[in-house]
């Protein structure tokens, strides 16, 4: 049998992180480099109790679901993001299997190929992977630490006529970094004006270190729900636990119902189990609790490895401290090519995501991503200690 | 905001299996439209004792898991098959978000717009659906009571070169058939020679009648796994249940291995939680009993629902005696339409599926798809009662 795959596989490039991954299965290996959130802060005997409250409820649990999600589950997330000015209701969601198919599902229903997508520079790569899949024309836009530059959006909007955009407002992936809300509001302007959809994607915005007030979702700067130039799609993935893989979408509910039949051909629904455990687990846990006890401890780490970064003798590293999320983005000498980098790192028995895996086009070779969620400090200044052995022997060579 | 769809929209169109959904949410109507299985017979406490002990094992169950899918419930999955004569290892497998998931990834990753797929006619809907978004050239075989023609295959072979074939072969939806062993082994060879790939779709193959041998499936008919001729797939919301929303798909570890990779940038991966909690089942329950359970029941129903059909007096309605599976395919005189009478069916307060969902062109108008798996008895007599009603006028009239 000589098979005959779709021109679609030439985007399924095996990624960076996912070579990564393999690699640092083996056991000596530090990661500095998953996305993991740390497994010591998942509620678990919350989870395991909403999900025997729902086998309480008797046999018909075990059916199945709606494609749009779990009504009652809908109902909790819609009063949950009140207090992020967001106010929605359930026709204005669909569930997910955890928000990358939310953007999976979103390209499905909006973009042709060649179609043109804007993304930050730099960007989430996992969307990049699913802009590609979906042959999209990736272009992106310049930005610094307040968000995206409005004139090189206008500028590209212009050239490029691009029918979305996509943005990780709120503690980015992998910059770390919050938009300002002039920006914010700047973004959602100038696409409305020019009828650009924006995909807001806020995995992290929960995440949220130093307390002040929260960053207003550039979803809940416009008015909602009809004409809304937003999608947004958040998960549980960061707040309770990636095990139950439940993302959302919100947005135009004309959208929304673009994307519910997407998703009818695309798996039907998700796992009705985790949706009913998860509106339990809204109903006797404390949600709002939890997320503080995570930003807590997640600020600690992240602090942690800023005095790590401050004791290093990088020759001109830079970085700027993140306000949330879970990852810190590093800018070593130009000269340092971080993929290379990454061979001697594992080398040495530590592992990171080298920038060139956030662009889509020209990338920045000298950067990386560093995770302060997963590991613990005793690991975290050891990773340090061989990321540093690698870093000197880069230096020394170059 | 005006929005700016893909062409990949024109497919969604929402199906007619969907809307009797929402008609049939009435509480007062019988319905013998769904797919759905009995919750009767739903194996509550093993699948609550199996998440509890899912628990046990401390809080990295919550973790992010692999999108190839949880390797211990690969290891059962390929356990279990072993009893059906096929032989697998867990690089041969993928878990997937029900089959449904299975059918979209590799039509993703094996089909280019405009490619053509053949079907049997009649076909299940929700594969039709998947191959119209991913716009696909659907073109059905003839088929009888044995099976699909093999020479219209090789004829609709020669004429459309098609890349792949999507087969139903034991207890198909909805027609309920098995085909025989030659025709399986004719078009695996058929298939092979030409370089056609089969799509086996095994969702029921379980769930057999009468205690006799069990069918071969052509995946197993072919040598494995290197080089195998088809991609086949089954799920656990028959057998097990269907909230926890878990298929697989097995095949040529390279296409595999394509279809996780289109998986990663669709979800990344299916509930751990279900998928852990499925492999325990294996561990501490008895899944051939829970089947023998299962199908001894459906065999009841399915002999009540044809008792019924004998006692109607339908102008030479016609049916083929399901050997296994949930539904009963029911001709009716050739000038009933039965899209039409199921708008009578539903003022009288029954639903059924009519023929036309199940084609792919040229449909038959005069046949309906009945479920006998969810409704009991005395609900099953009462719905032929008010099906009688709807016929009769029917008859009447033309």
């Amino acid at each position: 049998m000589e098979y005959r795959f779709s021109d679609t596989i030439d985007s399924f490039k095996s990624s960076a992180v996912r070579e990564i991954l393999k690699l640092t299965q083996g056991k000596s290996i530090i990661s500095l480099a998953g996305g993991l959130p740390n497994e010591q802060y998942f509620p678990i005997e919350a989870v395991k109790d909403a999900f025997n409250r729902v086998f309480e409820e008797g046999k018909q649990v075990l059916q199945y679901g709606l494609t749009e999600g779990y009504t009652p589950l809908r109902q909790s997330v819609a009063k949950h993001m009140e207090r992020k000015n967001i106010h929605v209701g359930v026709d204005d969601m669909l569930i997910t299997t955890g928000s990358q198919q939310a953007i999976d599902l979103l390209t499905r229903v909006y973009i042709d190929p060649g179609d043109v997508i804007l993304v930050e520079r730099p960007t989430y790569l996992a969307a990049i992977q699913i802009f590609q899949s979906h042959k999209a024309r990736i272009i992106s836009v310049e930005c610094d630490a307040d968000g995206m530059n409005l004139s090189d959006l206008e500028l590209k909007i212009e050239q490029y006529n691009p029918k979305m955009i996509y943005v990780v407002p709120t503690f980015s992936n992998p910059a770390g970094k919050a938009w300002s809300v002039e920006r914010r509001l700047g973004t959602l302007n100038i696409c409305k004006r020019k009828n650009v959809l924006i995909l807001e994607d806020d995995p992290y915005g929960e995440l949220r270190f130093g307390g002040g007030e929260a960053l207003p979702s550039i979803f809940s700067l416009d008015k909602h729900p009809e004409g809304c130039g937003v999608v947004y799609t958040s998960t549980f993935s960061k707040i309770v636990a990636p095990a139950l893989r439940t993302g959302w979408a919100i947005g135009d509910p004309q959208v929304i119902r673009q994307m519910a039949r997407a998703k009818q051909a695309a798996d039907l629904h998700s796992s009705t189990m985790d949706q009913q455990a998860l509106h339990q687990l809204f109903q006797h846990f404390d949600l709002n609790a939890h997320i503080d006890l995570v930003r807590t401890e997640y600020e600690k780490r992240m602090r942690q490895m800023v005095d790590l970064l401050h004791r290093q003798d990088w020759a001109g590293a830079r970085w700027i401290e993140p306000k949330g999320g879970m990852f810190i983005w590093v800018e070593l000498p130009e000269h340092i090519d971080t993929e290379q980098l990454l061979k001697l790192a594992v080398e040495e028995g530590v592992a990171f995501v080298p920038g060139i895996s956030f662009y889509a086009d020209e990338p920045q070779r000298n950067a990386m991503r560093l995770n302060f969620t997963h590991t613990d400090y005793a690991q975290m200044v050891e990773g340090f200690t061989r990321l540093d052995r690698a870093i000197q022997k880069m230096l020394q060579t170059v």
